[in-house]
């Protein structure tokens, strides 16, 4: 299938993965991540995120998330979070079955919560007949490719604490957020207050790497059962829910080989993370401008939903149009009803593949227009 | 960490399956299994397990075993295993928690279940008090590297089938038991009756390669609704108990090449799995000799458990020999109260490594005696 | 406590449920249901609801809708509800714990789904990243102490049905609806399509009398093994999720003398719940007349939010007024911040209660007035 | 049907529980606990359990066991306990679904477990492949019949708090191993380090009398979410299982006169509880004199299984005439492979009732022996 943009996972992986693994394919490593990789990706990752992150790596988005929710609560308790949070909408009801608990969904204009919007589903403390509030969840960028301010999050922060609640952060794209943001990983998370965080780069030219990483130690030192027994409850946990790997090393390779930092002649070499989210937002702007020029010079009814901030851009227009594309490339309609249709950039995506796409575009609205 | 006896997923991962990844990294491909790749090894599947078999990659052993599980059984039902199996012993409770069903577990002498030992679970049918017993789990070659006859598997289908019930096989390593039995690995599970299988590749050169594969119709062809509404639930139960890949590309490369038979200048080229099974097995019976050599030079107390059929050793020995053992070469105690250890052999055990170590045995075992 | 307004469970029980126990407390009975007179009460839901109709005594209204839910969805799939329905505010989460499903909520001004509404709610179907809809849930009468037409309610299980969904009813307050419309229950449930209902007893007289009501075959009769295996699983279902009672002839004893017609001198005899039921109906008429009177002659802003159509009267009133009568009665605020209060009639309420309310009431405000 | 020796569950009720309803039959109540009779109650559980125990009213015996465990529990934990054990044989698997852990059984030649027995199973701490033994939970009596001595007991607490577990006691039928060893309830729990309790009437003379008494606080002083928030999660969790009773002063009400020390005329009368179980002792015991004699003088091979140490009796007798038996009294087979056969006695059975039933034995052996 042609290089399109459906979606950001619909890509490879980048070359730098696949050396990783070569590299990674040598002699044994005990397996289900007591190996030498994945005790150093954990070195990594307190580099990262502070000395207090404990990572947990899984196979997939829907295991992080899924992870961080049992972590931060129990099956009466809730998570509040945006109508449109893919913990709510694209699990297929993992965080249901899993862990038992109920989702509070808030209405958002544009994905993002805010303090007054989690406000009215903070009731009910202390009432037995509903699911108890125990955390906030957001997505950094969000599924609109939104973004939040740091103050916002540290505000969201701020309101889930003063509740004894804890804040979630779902960064299945979050390299994207942090280069948009100009700001460090820790930057948009521990130093913000964020309690548990779903960190993924299989969008990002990974071929398999998510994780579940603990920013608060009060999500692993319970205190279960008196005094002297604080037992860290997560590895069980991970386990049970089908999420521990056998040949970890691969896992850690390929997360390593994302997040360090490597130098090359006494100068210091830009993180895979940063190179591949760079260049997926990059042409997302591209891809936006281009846009605006083609329909601006059209005179084509496009309207673009949501300020572009990151690598995916919403997009309205008529539907014969967009239904004729898609003939033409594969792409989802975000709200049929509306008109409205995602296009997403990806890691390897080129500038020429924004001219032919606009090019393919430029056909169809030609041909809708006579 | 140097190659070792310790699990056949400590070792890396066959070079064709770096290949195979490299191959499959070129454009797009949908996520989520809609892909090229997938589509093929769902023929591929059928070629070699018949055609009503339906294949679902998973991520891990536990991922495949707790879908099967899934398949057959709802939370009020109860599944049939060995006390050793390892759904029961090894999964941290995945399938209560998950599924929510019991299992009913037997004690056997080296693993298997006999019809006679499923008997002694077949009751309560009816009486709402008991779980109702609704598959019979067996592992295929056991947890203890023992393997059941074709003629000992058919008589267990033909038990789960005369009591509604399902016959499941627990394949984390199948092919280790295909080339054992010398038969293919149709003959071993549809031509007898299984009705689902959780068939692995990881523990056999794989970097990622496990799924469920339904081998009767009837455990997708649930008709929930009435008369006209066959439904397949499978592809949401996956996506649920969070086992469904994005890149599934790179999950179907790999199974494809473990699998697929190619030709080399006109001449059938053994299949993957073939070639590791056939030689992991063959180091075991190596390891095996030489042990029976070396003890009977040393006189040394070295018992073999179990038959050595596929690539597992369990053998008891003095506690001082095997703990010392322990320093020089990472492997498990199987039974520790009754010193008795296991040592596996992988795809990449070289016939040096077992005279290197049968070298530190003797140099033990002299210490020992001194 | 004296008798008030704050819920029709804070009633004791009527005289014909203390007499049924007296009499059903003779000599011995099998336990779990297999007693004569759960025999007999079958006959009679069968007399009431059509001779399709099945019942399973449970314990409480949670226990009811649970099991509903459970017979009507899997874990994947999801039940559509208005954001107010009691499955979604006051369950702490029990489908989500003990089915693991999803509930899909809408908005609503009157707590009532309309098909429209319903609608926003059904997309996604065969996208296994989505929660499958399963099953339409309404109240009747609602939360909002609101009712359906029967006409409307028709028209939910034509949309149902049409997206081979189920349609449920949560009727723990039935009997107030029928009254209210004036038609039996049979008429406003399995005649107009409804396939699953939690039928309650208990805030309307009973000690404890609750249950899961299945009007469509299809919820009991699943085909799940092949051609020839038509299994009730309901029986080990309820017992699963703990709400098997043992003594249970003692709840079939009032559910019984709940539901029968009588005789006396020739003369056909109001069943107990019709009595219950139209008193407290006419209680929260007369209720609603007193306080509008009051609030006319005492130029209060008091407004009555919903129409009364059974026994709940829902106001908004100044706080301080609201606040100051909750120290002298015990009620609920509806929602707090919008100064809303419920106020419900019980199968006990007298007119003196009513006045005796309405007395303090108007000397709350005229203090407030001061 | 007419009195018989099935079940303690298959009698009625005492006649001070009808009194009971009748007399908590005025006015109104709070529900769900928040009422005077529950408050009152509390008090007398704190009075006969001390001062740290806390009970919380639900609906079963399955109820009670499941919350016990669900309060002790996480899902990847596991509980100890006899294969005979009513939680592992008889509640349908609600263990697994409801909490989602494990129960590791243990064969036991009487029901009872012993330190040695339990050791069997304290292994793996700290793998995260392996449940995590975190409770022993045995039956007080066994479902056997069978009574653990308070040493025994003691010495099992012990050895649970030793590995950080709990104790759990399922005392469904508490009040007869306590007249039979002549000791308090207190005395047979708490003194000993009974952590979690399942305390039930419903066996002994209740309508519906069953309960959850935590006496160790660190079972609901969970600190979950750093220094300052101790929480009490049982309350959350009771409702969230489906077992909370909305008119819960009619649950109250039965239990406060199933334990209160009444006087009378300056005499202290026996509580309920007490007269209930010394008679259903007294009759076991005049069945198992009874059926003695009759088998000497028969010379029938009648073997009594068990000490009879409560309510029940165990016999082994021929095929025939125990069969035939049961056509004239309900009672069940316990192993019908093994021809024992359960008789138990109730708070109701007479003597004139064992009479009666040695009358039919005795006919049945005389016809059995033509």
């Amino acid at each position: 299938m042609k290089r399109g943009f459906g979606s950001d996972n619909h890509s490879g992986v980048s070359p730098e993965v696949l050396e990783a693994l070569a590299k990674a394919n040598s002699d044994h490593a005990l397996a289900y991540g007591d190996d030498e990789y994945t005790r150093r990706l954990e070195g990594l990752f307190k580099e990262t995120f502070g000395e207090q992150a404990r990572v947990y790596l899984v196979f997939n988005g829907t295991g992080a998330n899924v992870l961080c929710i049992d972590a931060m609560c129990r099956s009466h308790e809730a998570v509040v979070c945006a109508e449109t949070a893919h913990i709510n909408v694209d699990e297929c009801g993992a965080p249901q079955r899993v862990v038992g608990c109920r989702l509070l969904t808030v209405e958002t204009p544009d994905g993002k919560l805010t303090p007054d919007l989690v406000r009215t589903r903070l009731h009910g403390f202390g009432f037995e007949h509903h699911s108890q509030p125990k955390a906030i969840s957001i997505s950094q960028p969000t599924e609109l490719g939104t973004l939040y301010t740091k103050e916002e999050i540290k505000a969201l922060a701020d309101l889930a604490h003063s509740h004894k609640m804890y804040l979630h952060v779902d960064g299945a794209r979050l390299a994207n957020a942090a280069v948009a943001l100009g700001c460090s990983f820790k930057e948009m998370t521990t130093d913000l207050g964020v309690d548990a965080l779903s960190f993924g780069g299989t969008k990002n030219g990974l071929l398999m790497g998510e994780s579940c990483v603990l920013l608060n130690p009060c999500l692993w030192e319970r205190d279960r059962s008196g005094a002297n027994s604080q037992t860290d409850d997560m590895k069980y946990r991970r386990k049970q829910m089908t999420q521990l790997a056998s040949k970890m090393r691969f896992m850690a390779a390929q997360m390593e080989v994302y997040l360090e930092v490597k130098e090359s002649k006494g100068q210091k070499v830009k993180e895979l993370w940063r190179r591949n989210a760079e260049h997926s937002n990059r042409m997302a702007q591209l891809l936006c401008s281009e846009l605006q020029t083609l329909c601006h010079s059209a005179t084509l009814p496009l309207k673009i939903m949501y300020p572009v901030q990151v690598n995916s851009v919403f997009a309205q227009l008529p539907r014969e149009v967009w239904r004729r594309l898609q003939e033409r490339y594969f792409f989802y309609d975000w709200d049929e009803e509306k008109d409205v249709v995602r296009w997403m950039c990806s890691f390897d995506t080129t500038e020429q593949d924004i001219y032919d796409f606009i090019h393919a575009l430029r056909d169809e609205i030609h041909k809708f227009k006579i």
